[in-house]
């Protein structure tokens, strides 16, 4: 029988000296030429397209494709992205480029649960929702990873292990204090989920500590948590340069030496950055059992194995993908159909939306973000072969039918576009266009220069971070002089986070909120406003009426955070969305199982699971997309509100229906104690079926409810 | 009789105090609210478009303008830029903006000569030959003031006077040394016409000193030549903080009282910056005469009298014009017909272009200009409604008939795109899609942040100038590439100057020098390489073969530069350009006047004149334009090169011919003695009538010559 990945690994490892095996631990990883290994750069990105390493199709950032609410959506990109990938890997290796951003091992997706919205990479995330986050996570890395019964397609990585969402200017130093309750209900399901359901091959520590221990060497989650609770068998990849953290800001370490012993014993197989060549003393000192370097680079070396590196030419299915089945024609029309599917429709007073271009002589399109290629893009992009703006969308829409008159309106966040001008030097001409245009599409928002990552952001204020939820500079000047203008306004905001839309909730008639939609989001965003596509995003994070609202920024408490936990009205809850269509819903049929048997007494215990039928039909004019939702809920106090555990995708024609089932399992009734243990409440349990949150708002928001069916439960 | 602009001016200057007049010296003009003054922000830019003030349509950049070689041309734009900023005057007007950019004195044409290919400014002027420069700024005033019998529509004025093309690093200190003879040849010609000719309104001095007197306080430059010699009558405005400079660098002054009455005395009406409040205090002195401020005063409302600021609403005819005339589908439409005729094919070998899409399955698009907005537009720009890069004018035209693959090629200058990556990290990518191509186009340049103008550029180097002719960074290693890869390469170069393409041109089969061709410049390159339009623009500046054959770049002397001067052979001729049709000009007859009768000697005297008439008719395939050219030369020893004197543009269908009558000054026959005073030589005189210059050059890549016929000339 032949030898599998891992036993050809050993006997590959077997053969090298100490140093050489230290010279793979580094994300630069050596040539070894006298065991024919070419040198390997293990970095490269992939979040929403192959990132950093030239052309290739740009999807709709993270954030975004969290919105569509849509697994199978998430997978079709994933699977484009490995297909591109091995479309460069193939070019790249044949034109002897083997640097970084040139190898198959990607370090996406990011599971982290965008926790507080001032979080400059929460954009980065699918959302404030663990079980939102678990699904797109699973199938993110599934569709990466590819279904070849041999090969690994390409490798993912669930990142950053666990519970890191900023400060950003604090992340090297910073020591994120969770209990194990928020552990296990909020901050490790989506890594557990990427592990055991995604089969991920890679796990990324994060920067910061988590509960005292830098997340990089912390034996309670690289080894206690992920390889012996999960049963973890990739390999772990450190942040970049956080190995040096241990000394030099955590002070958890001394030197690089013990640093390195530190994150190699408690599981860190490879070293994003350069501390790791100290492996070697480490070992010679006997700070570090060479078993456990060989360990790690067997890890290391079976990912390489599966990826098919060290085959005979030929034998590999990907490595006849050619590099013209990078970004291609048929790939971008798939990304203009996401980036449709990321958009969220937050408010349509009075059907202002659809516009109707017949009806209009003149349209002006407003703001900062109008015409920006960065709002579109996120960060951890690529490079795209065709931008389309908002502006270039709709004017490519309305063709020669309609005027467009464009103002810039103000810079992102200076409080004037040309540096020897007074302050607001575009007002004037904000007003100019408002008179002259039938109806006003506003374009503001943010981008990767505002909200960001430490060290590479353009934010004065917060290293990367959001310092509050407020359009930054101008923003607001403009989007009043739009609605003074008399004329209807829509607002369309480019951001990947939640911004306070207090003001435009009570003052503008149409909101869209647009996320960074990818390279050719102006033109899913142009459709959205004429109505050839209807909106069918959700929220994946919660919109807070203010910033006020929020607990301390580094504080890691769950409470008063995110729809699970809140206790205000959100402005735009989580999981809510309009549509220009309209579903109903049938009255779910509920069928309790106990494991695969119907229970006899419906009562919910540990083991307990249910499937809700329901039959959802368009009973609108217009074909769309509608995400059925299921929430469930302990009735005992000092529980969380209800919460996401199941979710369904459909699009429907009008007056078409299909009959959905959704399947909760054991795990969507367990809470956690303060120990982290899972537990069913005794007393009862709501489950909530409906196309959003069953709070009070959202259902003034949406003017439906859902169904609530109530269960017992002994524990 | 009602009064004249000038008497009204008198009338209400006469009302002012001495402080309330001083106020009103500077670029941004106070408000006398006693006399119904409103303030006025004099500073505003229309080089090739409304500037800095917002949307407008954004027009190629004067460096391309010029080698369309068609006054007409640059008429009809400057037309339109007139009409748009009229339209945006009256909308800031009504909404009470009065700040800088926002009036109607545009610091626009400049007609200094591109003396050096290394000045980073060149691509504002309309090249290196006064001719040229002369006719086109006359035509650009002309426009721009329009021909109301009553009003100005728009205010240009000529800059910089005089001597003035860097270096930008030391504008600020530096003496420009010119000959008189340099000075009356060269450096001046250009101001006289546009005064003259022209009636230029304003006239903005230089920075720096020229034969040891700052520009903007020469006795010689703005008394004795501008006001006394030429008889101008508008007003004189400093560059900015330029009379500043006059104490702080150039140390001809000890004090900014002194400086201000340098320049106030010797003719500078206004001073953009903030010096001139000194004038008070000069004035309390005795330094300056009130009655000088006075003068310069009037200058000032006069011009404000002419735009009609002071007139009763209805009575200007321009004050009717909507914000809706700017930017309109029309003007679009107008620039990208400027575009078109902007683009100089360079190299055509075996007839490579025109692209024929029917031909090709994938078309290659590589280099850091390819999807670049800001090798659109050059510096002094304003903002388009939508920008049309190469790349995107190459996709919008082959539609999905032909598949386009694009690189980014490598970093406008810097070694690497990715900062961590290795240098050349889209070398492999750049060789990936030639392989995948039919036909490879490479966008190769600069943009505005590496030739422009001191303080605002990113050129590490040279501080706005190129420090040598070459591409920077790593664009000639991927044009390299592209040619290594045996396919078809095109390449498309978008640069304000002129490049070493000495590589280039021994091994690439085709060139199209692109300057920055204006927002919608992607359109235009797109529809020239596909035979859309033909190639009609001619150089307006030399292509040397390297920098090596050039003076150095602060020895103003013309010895050894641009086509009149140079001893070597050019790569690329001044006067050259290659078209996809061909055009025969018939023998031409020439008539020899003196004054307004037909000389009976045709002996060439002062105060000789000459037409020139032959039949231009187009013998190719394809419509298209010709530029009809007559150089000048007299044969005495150590005279200029043949000079350009006439020039006649012409547009031609297949088998279309066009009789052209082109008029020989008795200027054209003028030399300068070291006095400067003009002069007849004796012996003879050719006159060359082509399509190009009569160099050998030329007529080696064109393969053909133009007619020569010479005449005796008497002293």
């Amino acid at each position: 029988m032949a030898k599998t990945f891992r036993e050809r690994a050993e006997e590959l490892v077997a053969q090298m000296t100490l140093e050489e095996k230290v010279s793979q631990t580094l994300h630069g990883a050596a040539e070894i030429e006298r065991l024919g290994i070419p040198k390997y750069n293990w970095w490269n990105e992939a979040l929403h397209g192959i990132a950093r390493t030239g052309t290739a199709t740009l999807f709709p950032q993270a954030i975004g494709l969290a919105a569509s609410f849509d697994e199978e959506l998430v997978a079709e990109m994933a699977d484009i992205i490995a297909t591109e990938g091995r479309a460069k890997y193939n070019m790249h290796v044949k034109y002897g480029d083997r640097d970084i951003y040139k190898g198959l091992t990607y370090w996406a997706p990011n599971v982290n649960i965008f926790r507080d919205p001032r979080w400059g990479r929460g954009h980065e995330t699918y959302g404030e929702d663990p079980y939102l986050t678990s699904r797109l996570g699973v199938r993110f890395i599934q569709a990466l990873q590819g279904d070849d019964p041999v090969y690994m397609k390409a490798v993912a990585c669930a990142k950053h292990f666990a519970v890191h969402s900023g400060p950003e200017g604090e992340r090297h130093h910073f020591n994120a204090v969770a209990s194990k309750q928020d552990m296990y209900e909020t901050y490790l399901p989506a890594f557990k989920a990427c592990v055991q359901e995604g089969k991920v091959e890679a796990v990324m520590g994060a920067y910061n500590r988590t509960n005292g221990e830098p997340c990089c060497g912390s034996k309670t989650l690289l080894q206690d948590i992920l390889r012996e609770e999960w049963g973890f068998e990739g390999h772990v990849v450190s942040d970049c340069w956080a190995v040096r953290d241990f000394h030099e800001n955590h002070h958890v370490t001394n030197a690089p030496v013990e640093s390195v012993t530190m994150a190699m014993n408690h599981g860190c197989d490879l070293n994003c950055g350069c501390t790791y060549p100290h492996l070697v003393q480490a070992v010679r000192e006997g700070r570090v059992d060479e078993k456990r370097i060989n360990e790690a680079v067997i890890n290391l070396f079976t990912t390489r194995m599966k990826l098919g590196m060290f085959e005979e030419p030929g034998t590999v299915p990907f490595d006849s993908i050619p590099y013209t089945e990078n970004d291609t024609p048929e790939h971008n029309r798939i990304n203009e159909k996401i980036s449709e599917k990321t958009l969220v429709l937050l408010k349509n007073e009075g059907g202002l939306l659809p516009l109707n271009k017949n009806n209009m002589k003149t349209i002006g399109v407003i703001g900062p973000n109008a015409n920006s290629r960065a709002a579109l893009v996120g960060n951890y992009e690529g490079t795209a072969s065709r931008y389309v703006t908002v502006l270039e969308g709709i004017q490519d829409y309305v063709g020669d039918d309609v005027r467009v008159m464009y103002s810039e309106g103000c810079a992102l966040f200076k409080d004037r576009v040309c540096v020897l001008s007074e302050p607001n030097d575009r007002l004037a001409e904000v007003k100019g266009v408002c008179e002259a245009s039938d109806v006003v599409i506003v374009c503001l928002g943010l981008d990767a220069t505002l909200e960001g990552e430490e060290g590479d952001t353009g934010n004065e204020f917060a290293s990367g971070d959001k310092p509050d939820l407020n359009y930054p500079g101008l923003q607001n000047e403009i989007l009043k002089a739009a609605y003074e203008s008399g004329k209807p306004v829509v607002l369309v905001s480019l951001t990947g986070s939640a911004m306070d839309l207090s003001w435009a909730d009570e003052h503008i008639p149409a909101i869209v909120q647009a996320w960074y939609p990818g390279s050719r989001g102006g033109e899913a965003v142009a459709r959205l406003l004429f109505g050839e596509c209807s909106p069918e995003g959700k929220l994946p994070v919660t919109f807070y009426r203010s910033v006020e609202e929020l607990p301390e920024f580094t504080d890691y408490s769950m409470k008063g955070r995110t729809y699970r936990y809140m206790e205000q009205e959100a402005l735009y809850p989580f999981g809510y969305g309009l549509s220009y269509t309209e579903f109903s819903l049938s009255e779910p049929e509920i069928t309790v199982y106990e494991g695969d048997k119907v229970s006899e007494t419906g009562i919910i215990r540990k083991g307990t699971g249910m499937t809700v039928r329901t039959v959802i039909r368009n009973i609108g004019k217009m074909a769309g997309g509608e995400t059925v939702q299921v929430y469930v809920k302990s009735c005992c106090d000092g529980t969380p509100n209800p919460q996401l555990k199941a979710l369904k995708k459909v699009f429907l024609n009008p007056g078409e229906e299909q009959e959905v089932v959704l399947t909760l399992k054991p795990e969507a009734f367990e809470l956690f104690d303060i120990d982290g243990a899972a537990q069913i409440l005794s007393g009862e349990y709501c489950v909530y079926t409906g196309t959003s949150q069953p709070d009070k708002r959202s259902k003034t928001l949406t003017g439906k409810g859902g169904f609530v069916n109530t269960f017992a439960a002994e524990v």
